[in-house]
């Protein structure tokens, strides 16, 4: 329903009002940002994310009282999972080889 | 590192003895299933399974104890994750629209 990038992308468009610069941020090509926010739309009972065309402004995005919601239940949610994790991601982590530094 | 597709690979494999059999029942590619394993044992630093191929029982395959050592903690982590983050994901979830039932 909601992942990582789906999240981060409703968090970039609540920053920069705007879908095609939050989908920028994350070299997202537009088509797959808006796509994105479709598909988020759909999903939901209520829209997400609203959206204006043209205008003064050139348009633009913001979330709605759904959307900020469902971004905060969201982050709270890696909070909780990230702690209560810890010990079992640490475990599997530390069986992991160590990442070359790419030099 | 190590997602539910994996996950459940490495379950199946360890159930069937067999990568081929795994993969199978995952519906996924002899080719592909070949290729998660190979990716696993990449990346961690004993490999997760053993395979040999050919001789009287035609090869086969088995988790060594790092592999049963992460699958046990990965499915510790998603219980945890479940538990911990079950009001958090029940919220998000009560947003979601129904899904229709594919009448």
């Amino acid at each position: 329903m909601l992942g990582p990038g789906k999240a981060d992308l409703l968090e970039r468009i609540g920053q920069t009002g705007s879908i095609a610069a939050a989908g920028r941020s994350m070299s997202m090509s537009y088509k797959r940002a808006w796509m994105l926010v479709e598909t988020m739309n759909a999903a939901f009972r209520e829209p997400l994310i609203e959206s204006s065309r043209g205008g003064a402004k050139g348009g633009g995005a913001r979330l709605t009282e759904a959307g900020a919601e469902v971004l905060s239940n969201y982050r709270k949610l890696e909070e909780i999972m990230a702690e209560a994790g810890a010990a079992r991601i640490g475990a599997i982590q530390s069986m992991l080889r160590d990442i070359p530094d790419g030099k």
